[in-house]
């Protein structure tokens, strides 16, 4: 097995191959003038058991992983890691005429190598939609590591309550606490107008409680500065923010922090200098898994 | 028919309805605060033979196209129209490991929807590349329309020299001199390093003659620039410059200006302040074609 960490996942690529005591092969990435991506792989995985470590944050991300498909085509076997799948949450057509965008992104990498065996991603919107791949396709839990963190963070685990800012995040909060006994609350979101979004807690005592507010993506932070000013409200302790994927685009940071948010906790699936929990022994787990099955 | 122009392609897309008097269906294109793009297409393709025309001139004209292909899902056929296909100069592995990158470009516009039946291209790098696509795929020349634009400047024809700045232009040239008599003349190109190019022009008078530098796509316009330099040494008279796909990155155009360049023309596969030639009344024309052919 060779690992093959893409743009978008170098850290977390040479992270797995570490566990995995296996080799890290390195890749040339540039840009032509014109804008378009050039993508070797310097290393041999002639033959080899390829994986490609590669999270689709942006459009180019998307086309350096379809490059290193094709780049890989002499190895025997294609794994493709991608530990943040985007496009993935416009999953339906909520109006008529609209792209299914993770159809459309599911499709071009399931095509994207003959040799394409398997694809594992993390922690995606909505499991249903893994359908839309044309491989085998298994998705990754998170939500053990962020419990894990939150329960050596050094605070008294009575005194934490796990928040879903709403419905979407319901099950990652029931996932990250559970385990662990912590308390955990659903706050219910009302969308009005494009980013504003009103939230209505559910009455519960949190006075005096460490908060640790959980979801799937933080993007502009919007909702969890709300949901963070909404625990202020109710005198809550310390604010914890935690998720799996930290997208933090625009101002995200600072409009959690002014909300008065202590810490900002996400993986490396998006890697970032909030990536304090890695997934990579997760990963690495799974594709030992993998192997054996075989 | 129902036209659908991408977001690379507007221009060209209502031209190519207007020649054939049909609908041109407009779509919504956005983007979500984390970079996504949400494409969808507001008009009614149910049933319908759907053409999509986008060029693929950046990594997120691509996604554009593969979200119009899913989006056009309730259309009895689709036809793509790529003007510009982008990534297609990445055609075969200079080194080992590399990507083919109009090979993964290719496979994944390819199985986009399975209403897909043909793709347009316009004068690509190399005809063999086409081979890659899994569906029917046409190549239209636009060299005639270059021609016709040089007949209609008001030069006369016999001062006219066409100019291939390199080997690769070469056909293109004869096929825009040829038809008219026009003299033509391909000049020698030795790439030293990167983007420095050495060109050694054939001994041919060019003396007072009114020279028409022609390529297949122009980028940086370093080539152009020498060449027009070149062509200046040999006291020509006026250097216009023609290209089917004008990119004109960086600082192209005023770098052929200040080389000596008078005027630069472009067709609008790539829609720029230059697209003087359109190539719409072509593909209106192969768009009938392919409909009365089935």
């Amino acid at each position: 097995m060779k690992i093959v960490p893409g743009t978008a996942s170098q850290a977390l690529g040479a992270r797995i191959a570490a566990e995995l005591s296996c080799e890290l092969v390195a890749c040339e990435f540039k840009r032509f003038p014109d804008g378009e991506l050039y993508t070797r792989i310097t290393g041999d995985v002639e033959g080899e058991h390829a994986v490609i470590v590669q999270s689709i944050r942006s459009d180019s991300d998307l086309v350096a992983l379809l490059q290193l498909l094709d780049a890989a085509e002499d190895a025997s076997k294609i794994t493709a890691v991608i530990p943040y799948l985007g496009y993935a949450r416009q999953d339906k057509r909520f109006k008529p005429g609209e792209a299914v965008s993770i159809r459309a992104i599911a499709r071009s990498i399931s095509y994207g190598a003959p040799a394409l065996d398997t694809v594992y991603v993390v922690n995606v919107h909505d499991h249903a939609e893994l359908r839309y791949f044309q491989v085998a396709v298994h998705e990754l839990d998170a939500s053990p590591l962020i419990g894990n963190y939150i329960m050596n963070m050094g605070i008294e685990p009575a005194s934490v309550v796990v928040i879903a800012p709403d419905e979407g995040a319901a099950e990652l909060a029931r996932a990250v606490a559970a385990p662990y006994g912590l308390d955990y609350e659903v706050m219910e979101k009302k969308r009005l107008t494009g980013e504003e979004v009103e939230i209505k807690p559910k009455e519960l005592s949190i006075d005096g409680k460490n908060i640790v507010i959980v979801d799937d993506i933080i993007s502009t932070g919007g909702t969890i500065a709300e949901a963070t000013k909404r625990m202020r409200e109710r005198n809550a302790g310390d604010i914890y923010v935690a998720c799996v994927h930290g997208l933090f685009v625009q101002n995200a940071i600072l409009r959690m922090l002014h909300a008065g948010v202590k810490e900002i906790i996400s993986t490396d699936t998006v890697e970032s200098v909030f990536s304090r929990v890695s997934i990579a022994e997760l990963v690495a787990k799974e594709l030992e898994r993998g192997v054996e099955v075989q």
